[in-house]
């Protein structure tokens, strides 16, 4: 218990792809017990599902359907319930671990599926994904990552679903780490659904997640899903019906999501807050290079989401070292994920501000200096 | 956000089956925003598992496998787990809406299965369970639900365990209501999964569920799962290997979940919360019957967990106010389930203490006097 109280004492900033830090009253939010088949509680989910099916403009054609779990099980609650195993084939598009995941969850459902898979800093290129679905004529969906927060790669997906409109196919978008941060308009951006969890750019805690489903795509699902806990046109109908959540929702990581959808309208809507992500992302990017650092995308690819620098090759740099000496100060970073080469990822995403990235930015710097590491030094082997 | 103000100024007192009253320091506890794959995370998620297992005596032979989500997305995981879709077959022991559930899992995922159905009010008669598995070779195992909430009904684990044991078949034990509550022991209960959540008789939030699951039994399981979200032998390899969880875990949840073990032990462990338990039902039973009202389960059924209500015929009798009338001073009581009439249930489990059952049953039998309902009027129709 000694670990927590002094976790207690000290506010958290996480520049991790999430869980990320949350205001207090978000956190304060969760302070109060509530009866989840109760009338109180069936308005805060109503009130939750029609604001963000509202902030991605899709009031009138999609509705929200969510779901306990993390990110990943509203993932595979969305491939599960709108894609047929008998007469659907999906197009994965793949540049890092969640595109990879998708098709790991399509493989164990055994649900017919392809993948283009291009290299983590290379966007899928919307011409040639135009031809794949024109040589196989069983492709019936196409399903991309907004955001690959293994790189930190922002993806083309307008073009995408250009692509995919075009062909007459349907889109799947996971836009997990985007929601909240990048506007996404239902209205001009062809997608049968759009997933998202409470606890990235919508600055929520961890425990559930969304889809936004295009309403007939959703009407022609039923049976699809070989899960119960997971069937998302099972959970939208009883929803529907009842306002209620089929089996016990987290209701205080509800009323969480509930207060930062409302901190999020204070702040000025997904604009205001992406603008408070970029600024955060450029600060980060600026000091790391006066640092000495280089990161791994290209300016133009980086989404204001998380930055993957390249692990300096210099002997006298530690990782576990730097890692350590910010945890002491409350900061956490987190590992790399790309798999071509050694790195380690900051994110600037969450309730964190751009005091706290100069002050990481200082942090890191002052290690530097503690190990001895030269300006030559933070240069990567390859 | 006005009914989120008034909540805040007053502790709900939940009388359900969950998600139910919960102490002000296991809210407190999710003050804190944690880094998922942090040190310090990674130490209390190996505490949780650790405690869980302690709680049932299973250290030697089981390991706890927490999920996300609710209590069923852990018994769909458990099921889809440890059954082989080919050479597995589970007869589900059913005299509610979980067993049923169950069945409605298998069903889904193209499970094999058969059911020994008994009325609401009737446990499985160990005997017949034994002829029922002597007379097909076919079945595997059996899923059997510890207390049904549906009636409150107390099922015979333990004879039921024999027989299953007796005939060299396998156990699963929902245990969703009654972990916490009432002693398990995998001494000598033989199971190879007992499942459970957070938010019952451990008194934590709702949003993880967890199986103990039997070394071997789990060891075979590799492949089974058609849901990499709900594959407990990939959660408890990844986990074994890295201290962390596949997917993004509730934070907070689990947070709350440690400091509600911690108050466990300090109650006196389940033995002294069982006693807290059954002397909430016991004021609760004499007091209802004391105003007039019938319960559904002869009392030696009757698990101290949630008692159902026979609905009173009398016309001047109207839940709906009963209902309403008791959440204006922030008492939740809930709706009945049994399908053979109608009823309500008031629940006895949760940060709940004798003080709050009579003020309940204070509160109700003003109620009744305001709606001018004589003693004999709460007789039920039936």
């Amino acid at each position: 218990m000694e670990m927590m109280s002094d976790a207690q004492n000290r506010r958290q900033i996480l520049l991790t792809p999430g869980p990320l830090t949350t205001s207090e009253s978000v956190k304060q939010a969760m302070q109060v017990d509530w009866g989840s088949r109760d009338g109180a509680f069936i308005a805060m989910t109503a009130r939750i599902r029609q604001r963000l099916v509202a902030l991605a403009k899709g009031e009138s054609s999609h509705v929200c359907v969510p779901v306990q779990g993390s990110g990943t099980f509203a993932v595979e609650a969305t491939l599960g319930t709108l894609l047929s195993r008998r007469t659907s084939k999906v197009l994965i598009l793949i540049n890092g671990a969640y595109g990879r995941r998708m098709a790991r969850i399509c493989e164990k459902m055994g649900q017919p599926f392809d993948i283009y898979e291009t290299a983590e800093d290379t966007p899928p290129d919307a011409t040639h994904l135009a031809q794949l679905l024109q040589r196989d004529s069983a492709l019936t969906h196409v399903a991309a990552v907004h955001c690959e927060t293994t790189s930190g790669i922002l993806n083309p997906i307008a073009k995408i679903a250009e692509s995919v409109a075009a062909a007459n196919r349907s889109l799947i978008v996971d836009a997990m780490s985007t929601f909240g941060a990048i506007p996404i308009d239902l209205g001009t951006l062809m997608a049968d659904a759009v997933i998202a969890s409470a606890n990235k750019g919508l600055e929520g805690v961890p425990g559930v997640g969304f889809a936004l489903l295009e309403k007939s795509a959703l009407n022609r699902s039923e049976g699809n899903s070989a899960s119960l806990s997971l069937d998302l046109h099972d959970q939208f109908t009883y929803m529907e019906k009842t306002g209620q959540w089929r089996f016990t929702p987290p209701t205080h990581v509800l009323a969480a999501l509930d207060q930062a959808l409302t901190e999020l309208d204070s702040e000025g809507g997904i604009k205001a807050r992406g603008q408070r992500y970029a600024n955060n992302c450029r600060i980060l990017l600026a000091g790391l290079a006066e640092l000495g650092f280089e990161t791994f995308l290209p300016a133009a690819l980086q989404a204001p989401i998380i930055i993957t620098v390249r692990m300096p090759a210099d002997d006298r740099f530690d990782f576990q070292k730097l890692y350590a000496s910010l945890n002491e100060q409350g900061i956490v970073l987190y590992p790399g994920a790309v798999t071509q080469e050694k790195s380690f990822r900051i994110g600037c995403i969450g309730q964190v501000f751009e005091s706290d990235m100069t002050r990481t930015l200082a942090a890191i710097g002052e290690v530097l200096k503690n190990m001895g590491v030269p300006r030559e030094g933070l240069r990567p082997a390859g």
